[in-house]
């Protein structure tokens, strides 16, 4: 039974069957996840050009606010990589990197997004992220996890790098590359390499060498905890922050101030469209995790539900100095194979991330940027999915048309033109696809009381009786091709003396269509040709009842298009169909207003 | 038979045929529509704060243009209300009414929107029209009807006010109520009194003393020249531009200049928005009223012909000193009425306006601006529908909704924010609409092979198959709704070993549906419940066949929901069919890739 409480806070419902076998397994994926999320928030937090704390102050309230009002019991919550880089992209239009504003800025843009999730939750308005089409949202990630890649090529180097696109920061990096710095340099590659090792060959070796294919797999996922761990001793040891090597340097030791956003409207309204566009994105990624662990343990997610639990983190992480943050996808995978079974074992994170914050950031002083670095890229890269991008090519030209936009504008202009772009495109495509709604003249097959296509069946046309169905709801952007189509239909069939409009798949008719369809019934009036429909869905045509629209309709209206041939051409069915008309339903003139036959 | 040099020069067509009979009939059509064409050209450039000579110019080679490109016979194109309005909202943001750049960037919005339709037509694009509803364009047009009149009272009161919505203008006209130029006022107000005395009462007067209805209805239409005459011999011999009351005054005389817009792609890229919405509103409009006409004398419009008339006529504008023009309502009307039969009646009027502007222009010196406020006035107040808008409200309150926005937006803010927000709006209702499609569980109605939803008909449901038939293509936007929908229905009913999708009316399945569909397949297979598919269409199953769904779907692919019971439940539809079940078609297990039975 869910209480009522539980749909404001569903925290209720896990707690009240809190039971202490949970607790030891929310206490192991809760430590193997903070070893992950460590170095990761420092590196998002480099990512999005921010000081290193803002990343681990990201990492604790966001996670418990989530665990209080969030769907799923496994998502973890926290900076992750393509919202961390639209975060630069959205706050670098504001102020530089680096100043006390661009901090500021990245808190307001936490907000704002936050807010808007939990206002299109609350109003459970989801449904807006069904824009973002599949393909979009694929292009989308891989395209941001190469110019994240790129983007942090700059960090390998030892050089500095601004912009957002590809075509910023390719030539400004290939202009300096004469100024590598090489044990920075030596640094990223040796970080890159071990990275890539460990992911790809240090489980199977463990595996090999003994070990439980479990704890060989935690093992390699804690790669970059023992990156960070050689490349600090390797600078403390030699001194390489004075050959020119970037540390972290300095991180505010205690735990995260309480910060409030400033109230300025005219940055609020400049920040809003990236707020809304991050947010959206963020839901989307995080939501899809979240339903794919669910179901393999065949827990509910409740995506309005999520839009609240996500509201809540981003609004958590503005009033705690953080920045924009979302589930993310491998350390969600990680807690889940970790065994996390509540909520909880978010929170023992952000408890452990607290006492990080708290204690130990003397310990990263001496950490390479390039090692960040090397965690950031080595992690997008998995992110590319160019099976996607094929699969997506063999299926549908207008689907991949809609991704190659957002791919190509992410990577040419940056992330918010891409995402634009591809959503703006699918619509336009889906819109145009439905402009031509698709018709066919359908004639009766002999035996049956089936009407089919006449260009794909062998059926049996009336000499005088036209039969047109209609496959798709009737709208303003296909009313005018409905109208042409028939009209050409018609004057193309002298012999005509009734047109029947066959409505088996018409869900709805807008005004526009109304509108049209009046216009049909007229022309054919004033050609001694009279309109009919039938199998009109019963929505349908309660609604046409509150039109004028039986005022122009000279024929009628019938429940089956086998009743409509029985009643205005007998001849051309008779003997052809399995079995004897069947008892006439109550068919009568539609322009009498009165009770009309429907069906659904 | 259609010459392949008329899809260029539809003109050829009718001047091939031409009779010395049409002549007669397109003269006097000709000379109808220039006495009309004269006061509303000299109207329709004050109101886009033009001087009068640029209505002239534009209704001259215009006219011409369209005769040689467009494929009505019968539309009558020229300056008009509602884009004369536009145009002026447009090109004030960019110069100051009155100065050359005003007037520049007239013709430069000519040029713009005319290069707009032309390429939209060359391309057959002319599809994207159909985004403007008609609930929209019919409260654009009421509203800006209103806001035309509105925005002339100052020229009857003799005072200065600017601005381009309610908002703006309304404060402006009470605070200078007490400035009213009391010659002026008496001026206009007999104006108005006089042309809404001449429309709703002159003609059935001239009928009950004797004359011929047609003749009748010709004067009757000749009011605004009456005014003219009346106006200027009252102001001449009362000298009332002494008095403060603002005359014409003086009109260069000789043809209209050859002109070419300045290259400056900055203003360029200012005007394309209005220079687009204008050449859409524009054509919408035109295209309507030919269709109007053209069906009323079996003439076929070609919508795309139509585009390419319509750009050579803004183009045709644009070089001669014009503005933006689009085919008028009361003019095409009159030239349909008073006989016209082939475009030759527009170039006899353009002869005839050629002819006025280069010998006739002194005539309207002391023509007070007035009186041709006043004709706009009455002109444009039959264009408000308020029953449009009631029958809406009735019809459909999402129609309205869209209609709605239109009106206060143009009232409150201006002609572009309006149409904009109506088309925007009407988009976004429309994808609302589809992200939840209609689905139904359905059931064997007895005696027959039809399924019917189980919640409005009596029928027989299986217990172990569950058939759910889905009424709507499925994409982006609706394939989570989908996923939900299917994934409840069955964790609802413990039962169910089969679930088979009944796609009649899905035309179409892009890539994020067929995620939706593949995760559905897998999350049913790890729930020990296959999913099949019945009555897909032809070319449904083509494209999934592109796919790799057939390694997700375990079930079978089935010809009719009839044989799919059949199959996997012979138990419940036996005894309850009417016929025995037809010779099996050849279904088979999806999953090997051959040959799969499909219907349309």
């Amino acid at each position: 039974m869910r209480l009522p409480i539980a749909t404001i806070f569903p925290a209720v419902e896990w707690l009240r069957d809190y039971r202490r076998a949970d607790l030891a397994s929310d206490l192991l994926a809760g430590v193997i996840v903070t070893i992950m999320l460590i170095p990761q928030s420092l590196a998002y937090a480099l990512l999005a050009g921010l000081p290193p704390q803002v990343g681990l102050y990201a990492s604790i309230l966001p996670l418990i606010a989530y665990a209080l009002f969030g769907s799923s019991r496994t998502l973890s919550v926290g900076p992750v990589a393509v919202v961390s880089l639209m975060t630069a992209a959205a706050v670098s239009k504001i102020a530089l990197p680096g100043s006390p504003e661009y901090v500021a800025a990245a808190l307001l843009l936490a907000l704002l997004s936050g807010v808007f999730l939990l206002a299109l939750g609350l109003a459970r308005l989801g449904a807006i992220a069904n824009l973002l089409s599949h393909p979009v949202i694929s292009g989308f990630i891989s395209a941001s996890a190469v110019l994240i890649a790129v983007s942090q090529m700059k960090h390998i180097l030892g050089v500095t790098v601004q912009g957002h696109s590809l075509a910023e920061i390719l030539p400004s990096l290939l202009g300096q590359l004469a100024d590598t710095n090489l044990p920075t340099l030596a640094i990223g590659a040796l970080g890159i390499g071990f990275l890539f090792w460990v992911r790809a060959s240090l489980k199977p070796l463990l595996v090999r060498a003994g070990l439980g294919p479990r704890l060989a797999d935690a093992l390699a996922k804690a790669g970059p905890v023992a990156a960070v761990i050689f490349s600090v001793t390797a600078v403390t040891l030699l001194d390489l922050q004075d050959a020119g090597v970037r540390i972290v340097g300095d991180i505010p030791r205690g735990l995260p101030p309480l910060t409030l956003p400033a109230f300025d409207p005219e940055l609020w309204q400049r920040l809003l469209p990236a707020a809304a566009l991050i947010g959206l994105v963020g839901f989307v990624e995080s939501v899809s995790v979240a339903e794919t662990l669910g179901a393999r343990r065949r827990q509910r997610i409740d995506a309005n539900q999520e839009l609240v639990g996500l509201g809540a983190a981003n609004i958590g992480a503005a009033i705690t100095g953080g920045f924009p943050v979302t589930g993310g996808f491998s350390r969600s995978v990680v807690n889940f194979a970790a065994g996390a079974e509540t909520p909880l074992a978010g929170v023992i994170t952000a408890g452990l991330i607290a006492l990080t914050v708290a204690f130990l950031t003397p310990l990263f002083f001496y950490l390479p940027n390039a090692v960040l670095a090397a965690t950031i890229i080595v992690a997008v890269l998995t992110l590319v999915d160019l099976g996607a991008i094929r699969r997506t090519w063999r299926y549908s030209k207008s689907d991949f048309a809609a991704m190659a936009a957002t791919i190509i504008l992410v990577l040419a202009v940056g992330v918010e033109a891409g995402i634009v772009a591809g959503v703006a495109l699918s619509v336009a495509l889906f819109l145009w696809r439905t402009t031509r709604p698709h018709m066919a003249v359908v004639g009766l097959v002999p035996g049956t009381e089936h009407f089919r296509n006449i260009e794909r069946h062998a059926v049996v046309q009336s000499e005088t009786v036209l039969t047109i169905r209609v496959d798709e709801s009737l709208y303003f952007a296909n009313s005018r091709y409905l109208e042409r189509q028939i009209l050409s239909a018609v004057a193309d069939r002298p012999m005509i003396s009734d047109v029947v409009l066959m409505c088996p798949a018409v869900n709805f008719i807008d005004a526009s269509a109304l509108e049209s369809l009046e216009a049909i019934a007229d022309r054919l009036t004033s050609a001694g040709v009279k309109l009919h429909l039938s199998e009109v869905k019963g929505p349908v045509t309660d609604r046409l009842k509150r039109s004028d629209f039986f005022d122009h309709l000279t024929g009628q209206i019938f429940l089956s298009q086998y009743e409509a041939m029985s009643s205005l051409d007998p001849g051309s069915i008779q003997g052809r169909a399995a079995s004897p008309p069947t008892p006439a339903s109550p068919s009568m003139n539609a322009g009498s207003h009165g009770e009309i036959p429907t069906m659904k």
